[in-house]
């Protein structure tokens, strides 16, 4: 790929030059324990909001305003627990440029030393000898939120004039279901986000650890549960075993009807559904760095269902799967209970992916699972519902903004990036979609590996220091496209 | 039936005579929370034992024990935990006279008012117009409990010579899997036990509300649990959802194939172990007082898998039943969770009958399980163990304790008990039969609805008066059979 370059060293020295305060104001973020998912710790999650906001003053941002989303609904211990607020920023209004929107999230997951981290996870640890960053929130997603600063502290410091109107829209409940955050979204549309063309989220990872990737799709997802009701109590096993039809009886023939063991999908209708593969995308899969080892090594097993790549990405990304979640109502405990459940809830979902309908697959799961419990002739009660739904996405890896970030990368990497999807979800990139109106891009910054909701989260620093003047140099190529 | 009649009506009378104190001393049984199960009601588990102690030594009792069983094993909260102790007293040590052991357990189930009970579940409540005395342990097992000392305390007062030598041992652990019983049994059978030559057990009941029973026979239990093993940890759907073999499809698979909805095992061997049934057992079922309305209102559902009272009745007493009881590892909260489960953990327990061989049941069950596991073609690992078993049991009611008792049900209750068996285990009932080389007798108090694990727990007066008349008759019959 050929493409007009723009002079942007200047901008990547500088952001060479400013490594040590970026690697510091990145510790300065990890060292604040916000983590959402922790009322006790909701009090961080607020500091680290004002830790933004005066890191945001300080570079000279506009408007900024922090957007309460008032009480968390329940379950909550405290009922009058505050939300965080959702941080919001202009940098630049010149009318003559294109307004980007950025989304990054300064809430974390849970950590504690006694999960078995190497080094205290609020502690940014910098490994010099492998040149890592660990520390919970370096890459998910304190990382690339304090990188979109970054960048503009090198424009000030180059005296450089930013390319484009930048907003940005961080919030605190990522890691606990973005609660209020597509109710802000929706609301802002007209409003703060008007004249937003773009946005950019830089919250997801590299497919390996060697290449960077560009992410252009996202598998949806319908979670349905099926209720098999009987008996009004639960009942003794010895008392009631052999004279009553049993709810989980019914509810484990249902469900084993649904998926086999290879992971096909037993629904009539379905495949049918899913957008043909064509030998241009086919094609696509073979240039993407990927093999059934790094499967087998992110899923600590030798248990792939492919044997090559090419069928393992198509199965992640553009085939629908469904997953057996697990038993609402029956006995989960250690050792043995002689329980009878009186009613049972089977937890299962369906990946989507085009051109799958949602209402349609709905209908089709509904209708495939009534059948198969009619034919058992229980006199059981038998009903499924959908719990949620979020739709599939998939984006133009050709459109201006992914060109402009590909351009960026192999300026800074000197190698095209992988065009990847990805096999779970992302909703707020479907919200941003929807209530705007504009292109979604996915730039990561982190590689496949730092273990993002797992122990000793890192982030190397070359994937930091390069992710920064990625980030810059997409801003540059989209501005001039 | 046509027998000699003894001349117990002096007896009966004093039994109506004393009827007021021996409420009251049920009163004083239900008002301590004796709830093994609750580690902060440990001291009261002990006081009931105390309690005990002062009533057999104010009823002349001889060599009273209080056999300490150490420290509870863990599961527990507090690792000091006290095992509570069991009770063994004798009264009467004459080598003229047959010696009976009576076992009962002086612990109860929790309970909460709040769980719905309608009045204080350990404040006795007596509805003098039912004529029911409500309260915890009030049939389960304190009732029957104090009723064998209740028949001491009339003959006493008759000056009536005791027709046997009687050995009680009453033990506080049973609602929470009798810990340290069997050892104890096992010890004391060539010394504390030594002499005894049949034991009664007073802790089921009724089948139904309105006629008594004798209980010859119980079903056995084997509790199995299937393991499926496959990644390293549980993974997120979205990302591996498709190209990993999930370990919950392949157990819910397996799971499918062990019992159909009507209740038929589907491992094949098992029913070939079956005893037949002959027509003089057949017949046995026709005199039973029982009926398919009385079964849907014990499971509060019309979903019977029978249409008639002989095939339930057979159905929990002399044929299998398999059950499912639930799965470890897998999602078993509210909501939506979408998580592959890495290890998953199926329950399943078969109660077993006359002749089934409880190890040839586990080779049978193993083999079957593991077909079907590798009929799957999983990559996931696979193991199905035993984690315990109880063999059936069952007595031959025409002997001379079960033939006692009946007549003494005939002199208290004019009519000929049904002779019964139960689909549960009583664990204790088979330890007494091994350890002692002796018969054992199960003698209910009260009725099949006294709800003695759930809210509401009661005794009917008349089955605690007639209930003492019938312990105190059968002794007598028994004395000279």
């Amino acid at each position: 790929m050929s493409y007009d370059k723009l002079p942007l060293e200047p901008l990547f020295a500088k952001i060479d030059e400013l490594k040590p305060q970026f690697i510091s104001r990145l510790e300065k973020a990890i060292a604040i324990p916000s983590v959402s998912g922790d009322e006790s710790l909701r009090p961080k999650v607020f500091e680290m909001s004002a830790f933004l906001v005066q890191e945001l003053t300080n570079l000279g941002f506009d408007d900024i305003q922090l957007k309460d989303l008032g009480i968390q609904p329940p379950p909550v211990n405290d009922p009058k627990l505050q939300l965080p607020p959702i941080v919001l920023g202009k940098y630049g209004n010149d009318p003559a440029k294109k307004t980007v929107l950025v989304y990054g999230h300064y809430d974390v997951q849970p950590a504690l030393k006694e999960d078995g981290w190497a080094t205290e996870p609020f502690t940014m640890y910098h490994d010099t000898a492998k040149d890592i960053l660990y520390g919970r929130g370096s890459t998910d997603d304190k990382g690339p939120v304090i990188g979109w600063l970054n960048v503009i502290q090198a424009h000030r410091e180059l005296g450089w004039e930013f390319p484009v109107n930048l907003v940005v829209c961080f919030e605190g409940m990522e890691e606990s279901g973005s609660l209020g955050l597509d109710e802000l979204v929706a609301k802002e549309a007209k409003q703060y986000f008007k004249d937003v063309e773009q946005v950019t989220i830089s919250d997801n990872y590299w497919l390996g650890t060697t290449k960077p990737v560009l992410t252009y799709g996202l598998r949806g997802c319908n979670y349905y549960q099926v209720i098999v009701e009987g008996p009004g109590a639960d009942l003794h096993s010895g008392i009631f075993g052999g004279i009553i039809a049993e709810p989980m009886t019914d509810l484990i023939k249902v469900l084993s009807t649904l998926v086999d063991s290879s992971g096909q999908i037993l629904i009539p209708g379905i495949k049918d559904m899913v957008a043909p593969l064509t030998d241009k995308e086919d094609k696509l899969y073979d240039a993407i760095d990927f093999s059934v080892e790094e499967l087998n090594a992110a899923a600590g097993s030798k248990t792939s269902l492919h044997d090559n790549k090419k069928d393992i990405l198509k199965h992640r990304w553009r085939y629908p799967s469904l997953s057996l979640h697990g038993i609402e109502g029956a006995f989960s405990g250690s050792g043995a209970k002689t329980v009878i459940p009186a009613k049972v809830i089977g937890k299962f979902s369906i990946r989507t992916v085009p051109n799958i309908e949602s209402k349609k697959l709905d209908e089709l799961v509904f209708k495939f699972a009534e059948e198969q419990f009619a034919k058992l002739g229980s006199p059981n009660k038998f009903k499924i519902e959908l719990i949620h739904d979020g739709n599939y996405w998939v984006s133009d890896p050709f459109n201006a903004s992914f060109q402009a970030a590909s351009k960026a990368t192999q300026d800074v990497w000197n190698i095209v990036p992988d065009f990847t999807r990805e096999g779970g979800s992302i909703p707020i990139t479907l919200t941003f979609e929807k209530e705007l109106g504009v292109d979604v891009l996915l730039l990561p910054m982190g590689r496949g590996d730092d273990g993002a909701h797992s122990i000793n989260e890192k982030l190397d620093v070359s994937n930091y220091i390069n992710g920064c003047k990625t980030l810059g140099g997409y801003l540059h190529y989209y501005a001039k496209a």
